[in-house]
């Protein structure tokens, strides 16, 4: 069986794949700020004037000149006269001179001539006009600077930034409520196989139903892109061939599950080549599941043929799907977060191919500790406190899949794990 | 100051807070199984069938009897005839008895007779109706069994399972288009503060837009949440008061981002305490940033008051406000990802409180390499790869948050971290 002639790494395949597309973003589109989250800025935000855009109090207390408090201390106060209190909202009416102070409230306006804020737990009121100091201040003390969290002109936020809550609350501040994001990627799916039906029919022996278009699909969806459906195509060159080419014209990457057999992965290889330049640029992974995973540029576009196995074709859909969208996306990426953990068997695995595991995630001891904080665990240090536990079962069982927390991975140079190693694990 | 009588640790804080809330999933709706990426399950799903439906082939070859190829080797072949080729899609309309053998490809219905399925690449063609086998085959080798993913009538999904895109290939795979899922909970969102305007405004002098109602809606809709915005009320008890009680009759989980000083936020504890049964459970939590957050049910509903500080805000809605929207949802909660570290400085930490720091995640050496898999990394084992940059900035400052990859802690335990140490590094 020369099908295969070369098999590549998983990250060479893939670097391959992403240095054949344009680093040009698609279009971007002006939204709501507040709706925002998870989007991509298409271009850099800058701000429009300083933050904050007057010098506030982090404390509530008494603003005054800090060389008025010089000295001051429990046996040796120093006396400042009241002058009047800063309203929430507005600016004060008047300015705080030699010797005087005003009462703030945390966020308040510190007035003219005033430099810092004295905490309230160190002053002690005297009588109306007057309080007590008992603790020394220095210049800027307890006060927010007018641009200390950005200055007027200042690139916040680069374009590809992913959008989370903080960068939300971030353009807010700006009263900047629209947004210029990148457009979502369009994936175009494709399902073939005369053996293949919609989910919603009830299949006959010999027939089963369409499964890729939809792991795929929201996978598509949660790594920012739209996921257009082009349906369950027969094994013809014709029909898939056709199908492609619109979706191609359509779309901004195309994806073809092939049907299982070699003859139909072959198939895909040839409309993949016949669709534009440079066509197939692997053809064979060296990973398990996924070996018949074809990688493909058509001018401009990726073509990627994933295996018709439910498992391989989700597992490579993180592999190469998402990377393919991350970088029309134009989002900076960051690491993957993982979940350290205890793996419980021997893992045996071929030298030289990359192996992609579904593991359970068990708690190792204090479960009920784990689970108590269930947002936020204990995270001094590096702390094992999971095992994973692989989970057997062929590539065409989707629930082996949907019964793993995540996937651990056996580098290509490893002949398999050791129970007891510590492996990471990736979220599915 | 006597404003916090007692601090309570984070979690000890967290599990009382969750504690009070009852266990009942709110309703439930049916959506397109297609388009619940993200929801939780409100039901068990049982198989209606077994799955898969018919003995399959996971090769191409032919499907024989296992015994017919015992003894099968390079020098000894065994011949079997061919009757057929099974039809993709099809039930085969033939069986295969002793000695016969049937071409099949991968995901055909392995024939009535057949019990096994020899590859083709140990096979030869004699003449046109007769192959040499060179390997034997056991019984059920190269064959899935019906059933063997799930069998019918099986737990497949438990109530309270995040959809995910492999669950969603199991519900299609079952042909269960429609699911039940949990409705989203309901989060009412109130900003309180009379120098508080709507980022759409130009502040005057004194006057700041409103962050918290943004970055608070974005982390509650990202967290499976439905945010309901309450607007902007001035500090006036009674305003306050009657806003949260109209929340309160609306939402699942009210929150109330107090105006900064000690006068509002008491002002917040005595309206939690006037609007239900317990009230007030946790008046100040030993944590920083967040010392200032107040934690109450009203009713069997929580109610929660955090910091008008939008640094404040956003690290206590991730520690208090997700884990009430996730145990409301039901949702089966799983250890939080991380990315470990070394941090770049030493930290310093007060005993007794637990701190949260914004960190900057720096490649630690080969960044290119880090850079060339941006969506799964090297991961045999733990390797620390990153470096953690604390970011140092007032609380009031969004963009110190906004420039963060994520969060550090500091365990109440420690005195601090020093530099070089590994730390996980929670993702914003």
């Amino acid at each position: 069986m020369p099908e295969f002639l070369t098999l590549l790494p998983p990250d060479e395949a893939r670097a391959l794949l992403l240095a054949h597309l344009s680093d040009v973003i698609p279009d971007s589109e002006s939204i709501d700020a507040s709706s925002s989250v998870g989007r991509v800025l298409a271009q850099d935000v800058i701000a429009p004037h300083p933050l904050p855009e007057f010098q506030r109090s982090t404390v509530d207390g008494y603003a005054a000149r800090a060389i008025d408090t010089h000295g001051a201390s429990d046996s040796l106060p120093a006396y400042l006269n009241l002058i009047g209190e800063v309203p929430m909202g507005d600016a004060p009416s008047f300015e705080v001179g030699t010797g005087q102070c005003s009462l703030i409230h945390t966020g308040g306006m510190v007035p003219n001539g005033a430099d810092a804020v004295v905490m309230l737990e160190y002053t002690q009121p005297v009588q109306r006009t007057e309080i007590e100091v008992f603790r020394a201040v220095a210049n800027g003390e307890n006060v927010i600077r007018v641009g200390e969290d950005v200055s007027q002109g200042q690139t916040v936020l680069t374009k590809g930034t992913l959008l989370r809550p903080a960068e939300i609350g971030g353009l807010m501040a700006l009263g900047i409520i629209k947004v210029n994001v990148v457009r979502k990627i369009r994936a175009g799916l494709i399902s073939t196989g005369d053996e293949v039906i919609d989910p919603s029919q009830s299949p006959r022996p010999g027939q089963v139903r369409d499964i890729n278009s939809f792991t795929l699909g929201a996978l598509v969806e949660k790594s920012g892109g739209f996921a257009k459906f082009y349906g369950i195509v027969s094994d013809q060159f014709d029909a898939v061939k056709e199908t492609a080419a619109r979706a191609l014209s359509e779309c901004d990457v195309v994806i073809i599950t092939a049907g299982s057999s070699a003859s139909t992965r072959d198939m895909t290889a040839d409309i993949i080549r016949s669709l534009g330049e440079p066509g197939v640029l692997v053809h064979g992974i060296n990973t398990r599941p996924g070996k018949p995973t074809i990688l493909g540029v058509c001018d401009g576009k990726a073509v990627i043929g994933l295996p018709g196995n439910p498992v391989s074709a989700l597992v490579n859909g993180y592999l190469f799907v998402v990377p393919v969208i991350e970088k029309l996306l134009g989002v900076l990426t960051k690491p993957r977060a993982t979940v350290p953990a205890k793996l419980t068997v021997n893992l045996p695995s071929q030298a030289g191919r990359e192996d992609w595991w579904p593991v359970r995630l068990i708690p190792e001891t204090q479960s009920d500790e784990a689970m108590k904080t269930p947002s936020l665990r204990d995270s001094v240090v590096s702390k094992v406190e999971f095992l994973a536990e692989p989970i057997f079962g062929k590539s065409n069982l989707i629930f082996t899949l949907a019964s793993a927390d995540g996937l651990i991975r056996i580098h290509p140079d490893a002949t398999g794990l050791s129970a007891g190693e510590t492996v990471e694990v990736y979220f599915l």
